[in-house]
């Protein structure tokens, strides 16, 4: 019996891509589809060390029900961490632990999305934060952005003059999808930008520590000084994103909002899970493990360059990021990434066509790559997989030819 | 520098009675305010060595991404319990694991409700369902309520020609606040009304393990044959509450609605505290430990009933659950529970007020009192500290005496 349900679901819908996705899941299947860092990197081990030490000592207490703020010694570290980083003035009452960053996105929108406020956002930017922002109705603007960042230009244009004009999001290390970071002079001047217009900020970064040359770059947050910027993070990158703990740290008008919020949606993270990150920071050197991560990954994100330089064919482009977990590549644009993707099926090689990306469409003839859960060998395998189902693609759908006519 | 906020945060407010208990937490306050479990009942050393087999055995696993939906073996476990508890035909790919049921109403209200949509809740009810559904600006109706449930003519007449019911939100076992169940009749009748009007029925069921005595009720879930009623589960009650592990039951049509916008609040619950449970419930019996927790909170339950017959004078009225962890005070209705609150905390005994249980306002004169976090000699204390605040209070302000004057 059908019933009547918010309006909101009708924008909501199962990504179709990930229904295809479901049935590529065999061994034989090379996946570059997946955010899914490698599973050799977690410290199992230490964590079962970690959770022994904490049930023996504090058991009971880490069953128990706890504040919605989160663990205090897990949100001094976070606080910690952060300060270090790049020197941002954060304390660990302005930290709030949230069921992974995902749950940050969904509380950023609850805070500040009526229907029909606009976001601005990169383009393309992560498809998990439009799908989380868009169950409060707003307008997405996708503002121009190239290999240094948001256009500023571009979206000084599109907040003027805007009344609706409510968040940006964006993802300013190593970008999810492209890779792609954001230089100074780009954060510099949003910060700026935003402190004229009053507009919040949601900078979300979950793959700063996983730089693999070049120095790092200061954030959002730490070139703020009107507390218009709200920084998420995460353990899902650094240590294991099964537990599903990471946080937000906001300034103090925010916080205490963001803290009702999140008591509503469910009451606070596991706090099992979150002492026993705790333990393991307290235990173990997390920063051995991320060294290790970034050495795994650094050499992984090499060798699907070397192999994209030697294999693509001519006229498909593709970023070289200084980090993270993903690239990007760029077909002919009269190229369909989704039509690749079927014949990539049959050659059990898979990818995130681009055009999910993009909250208003476009980027049909984009794909993103993950390199972080593939070991090399496969990674070249798969490469070779790929370069052979395009130039196919390529034969069958020559440049010169529009895609209609080459579709009869 | 303030920003715009969503609509929504001028309705949610941080509790003004929850940051008065804050300051209550020491040793020597005994607090019947909080919903806590007793954490002598947590099983710490069966959850200690699930973990260390679960490390061992699947750690990698554990630490990684999983599906939306949850844990295979946890969710099949859960809807095997649930067909046992009542015959109730629900199958492992109707249940969504959830960050603790609270998620379930946070999904419920995202689901289902429009700005001005129309909740039909008991009066009085669950205030973290207020809270967590009044994100989605519904108007909540509160349904008059008698010891026996929802007084169905009054629901009915309510739904009859009201084109914005939207949702009825239930907790027909041994409610919070107030411990009442439920009678057969009343869920029947409840059933045959949705299925006229076609609205859904979350039926939120977090105390129906913990009956002390008669025999259990079928659950409405198990009497609705048409997909309308929503079941939230949750092993807080009788696991732990500090893991967050909940769930919810659907028809198929809704369910596939509940994983998009699970995906999109937080991408799935943490996987190791669900294989953490999922190996507990493997290697261990949880039924001897809900054995153990019914018979402590019996116990604590005929304490506390005992006391307030002995200890509370003539014309404060309360429940005596068979289940559950809370019972109901009314004190004669031109008392004040809030002012009551404010003597009780200088004789260092908390309570909950129970004016927020009520939506739309009301039962100033109410408040609940939770059985199941102290030991039996201190629920004895705690009721001797209230009852002579109670006497005191009523002394102050006699009862043919209008609070008005009183106050002068």
């Amino acid at each position: 019996m059908m019933v009547r349900l918010a309006r909101r679901m009708e924008d909501l819908r199962a990504s179709d891509i990930r229904e295809m996705l479901k049935f590529t899941q065999a061994p034989e299947v090379i996946s570059f589809a997946g955010g899914l860092p490698a599973p050799e990197c977690f410290p199992v081990e230490e964590l079962k060390e970690a959770s022994i030490r904490l049930l023996q000592q504090a058991g009971r207490q880490a069953m128990q029900y706890s504040t919605t703020e989160g663990h205090l010694p897990l949100r001094r570290w976070i606080a910690a961490r952060m300060r270090q980083r790049d020197g941002v003035d954060v304390k660990p009452d302005q930290i709030l632990v949230t069921s992974g960053s995902q749950q940050g996105l969904d509380l950023s929108g609850k805070l500040f999305l009526d229907e029909g406020d606009v976001v601005f956002c990169e383009s393309p930017t992560y498809l998990a934060a439009i799908s989380a922002l868009q169950a409060f109705r707003p307008c997405f603007v996708a503002v121009p952005t190239d290999d240094d960042g948001m256009v500023i230009e571009e979206l000084e244009q599109r907040l003027r003059g805007n009344p609706r004009a409510k968040l940006i999001y964006v993802i300013p290390d190593f970008q999810n999808p492209t890779g792609r970071t954001w230089s100074f002079e780009r954060r510099r001047r949003l910060v700026e930008l935003v402190r004229r217009f009053r507009v919040p900020v949601v900078e979300d970064c979950p793959y700063v520590e996983l730089r693999y040359e070049g120095e790092p770059i200061p954030s959002l947050m730490s070139l703020d000084r009107d507390g218009l910027v709200v920084a998420l993070g995460t353990f899902s990158k650094i240590f294991c994103p099964g537990m599903r703990i990471g946080w937000l740290a906001a300034a103090p008008h925010l916080f205490e909002k963001y803290v009702i919020l999140k008591q509503s949606a469910d009451l606070h993270t596991s706090t099992v899970s979150q002492m026993q990150i705790a333990t393991y920071l307290e235990t173990c050197d997390i920063d051995a493990n991320i060294t290790r991560i970034r050495e795994i990954y650094h050499r992984r994100r090499d060798v699907m360059v070397a192999a994209l330089e030697r294999e693509l064919p001519a006229g498909v482009r593709f970023t070289r990021p200084k980090g993270g977990m993903f690239l990007w590549v760029e077909l002919p644009r009269h190229l369909s990434a989704r039509d690749l993707l079927v014949t990539c099926i049959e050659r059990q090689v898979v990818f995130v066509p681009g055009g999910s990306f993009f909250p208003n469409g476009g980027g049909e003839h984009t794909f993103r790559l993950n390199f972080s859960n593939m070991p090399e060998e496969r990674i070249v395998e798969g490469i070779q997989r790929l370069a052979v189902a395009i130039r196919e693609f390529l034969a069958r759908r020559p440049a010169f030819e529009p895609r209609a006519a080459a579709a009869g």
